[in-house]
């Protein structure tokens, strides 16, 4: 009889949800503003009688990606694909060896990549990003991560995943909420690999796309993928982009550029109560140091605003005892 | 010490998910063919070791709204919303009196309303849905539901949620499954009340949009509502849909017109098993009769797809002991 009940209780506990976690999860944040910003919003948010308490179902997170969750220097990641990509395609684009911006792309060109500008950029994104089906668009992304290295770090981009980020979603969702990825970068190349690396499903990361058409293929139904820009989620883009996956605007949110300023005032200034965190990149030595002049991640305006609003800025150098999630 | 135990006991079998219903669950549906498919599927993808067995987070069920969970005669209950917004709007727009589209609605002229074509009914939603914030015009959704009756039954469209269908989305969900509403209808009409009378959350909801654009108004973040279509979420659209706000393919889909042929086949034609289900209005003494000549929801392709491909298909008349949730 005991030992039933025992069984029972073992078996109930096993379907319990987890059970919320204090402080302590956030293990590799020192001491700092920052922590302490973060703490007393998730205890206040989430102690019943508390004025601040929000119902669960309402506790919704946002997180940016590039240079929130893992790197975006020397280049985002979906850019280096794409270069990456187009190198791969040459055989079948010979006409690529002299017509831009696919010439820059072949000779590593940065600053006739430049020149080429947003249609430049445009004409590499439906060069490698359009042309097959979702899925094999997936399975593209996916060979690729597994072999690629990052230029400096040496190690697969997913071993770069922000350890300290990690913590603060895993400690997040130990406290009710809902994490989202909100990012620049395109949905269809973060879904297939964000679940394995930050505990995010495919429903819940918003990004920008292009255009897709169904097909019925063989007899399977396909989407393929259209050299058409369907949205970009950055900037004035991320509160629809979020509106759109969730339909709920967000209590708290985590970026670390300008194109999350818009994301911040829509986390933090909608009434209730709201966390925004901005991610300062000041360690030149473990990752990167950039902020008002970097090409890639500028943070500018949103680092003005952050003193506005209350925002908690982070230090890397000073507030992380660890930069990435794979050990050295 | 045995009370403490108790009371352990009882708070974690609250903390449980719903114990999974069995075909009890399905009361307002007689012995029919459609039930025993609806059944043998769920019994078939959520039994350990079967050979369709899909793990719960892959089960993914979408369901049509109009015509599938609520009437869509004598027309689109967001037509109606449509036609008793520009009434109201009259005042502030006196050219309306003499300008089509808008006169037609006034005067109640479906054929000359018909002969406006696709350019006149996005004016009437540019007129009726654009110029406000999401949030307004969420608020002036509630508000007329709240006042609106359907012309024949005498009620709130809330109340005449079909209790099948309620039933069907209880089941499947204490299956295991994750139930989404893919409707051609405008997704913020429709997420203002589909968790109260369907129990699905506003991020599970996906439908057509128009544009928006993010404003600071006052010092608070709004989206405001453009006069310009974003996105039609029917037919070849609906697989998109789901796509843009799942990231995953269903496998089971409920529908009733063509408009949902696609999503059928997205959702059963895929490799796995699938279930596909259309709704047959064929009872017109309880609700309506129609299919391949309706003008709204017209039944044609889908219906002899049903066939090819072994969709369950519903008699309205002969499956269904009540209709709707409410009772008269």
């Amino acid at each position: 009889m005991l030992k039933k009940l025992v069984l029972m209780l073992v078996a109930l506990a096993a379907a319990l949800p987890a059970v919320a976690q204090g402080p302590d999860a956030l293990g590799t944040w020192k001491e700092s503003p920052a922590k302490s910003a973060i703490v007393s919003f998730v205890t206040a948010v989430t102690t019943p009688g508390s004025p601040d308490f929000v119902a669960p179902a309402d506790r919704i997170a946002t997180f940016d990606n590039d240079g929130t969750l893992w790197p975006e220097l020397p280049m985002y990641t979906q850019l280096a694909f794409a270069l990456d990509r187009a190198k791969a395609l040459v055989p079948m684009h010979p006409e690529w060896k002299t017509q831009q911006p696919f010439k820059a792309v072949l000779e590593g060109d940065l600053k006739a990549l430049g020149a080429a500008g947003e249609r430049g950029l445009a004409q590499i994104v439906g060069a490698t990003h359009a042309g097959m089906t979702n899925d094999q668009f997936a399975a593209i992304v996916q060979d690729w991560l597994a072999k690629a290295r990052h230029p400096r770090f040496q190690r697969p981009y997913t071993d770069l995943a922000y350890q300290p980020m990690l913590e603060a979603m895993a400690y997040l969702r130990s406290n009710g909420f809902t994490v989202y990825i909100v990012s620049g970068g395109g949905v269809e190349f973060m879904r297939p690999w964000m679940d394995r690396v930050y505990g995010v499903p495919p429903q819940r990361v918003v990004g920008s796309s292009i255009k897709t058409r169904f097909e019925m293929r063989d007899g399977r139904p396909e989407l393929f993928r259209l050299p058409e820009v369907n949205f970009i989620d950055d900037g004035p883009g991320k509160p629809v982009g979020i509106n759109a996956a969730v339909g709920a605007r967000p209590i708290a949110a985590f970026g670390n550029s300008d194109g999350d300023l818009q994301m911040l005032q829509w986390a933090t200034r909608s009434g209730r109560r709201g966390l925004g965190v901005i991610i300062h990149h000041d360690d030149g030595e473990r990752e990167y140091a950039y902020d008002r002049a970097s090409p890639f991640g500028r943070l500018d305006r949103a680092l003005d605003a952050a003193k506005a609003n209350g925002w908690a800025v982070v230090s890397m150098k000073d507030d992380w005892a660890r930069i990435f999630a794979a050990k050295p």
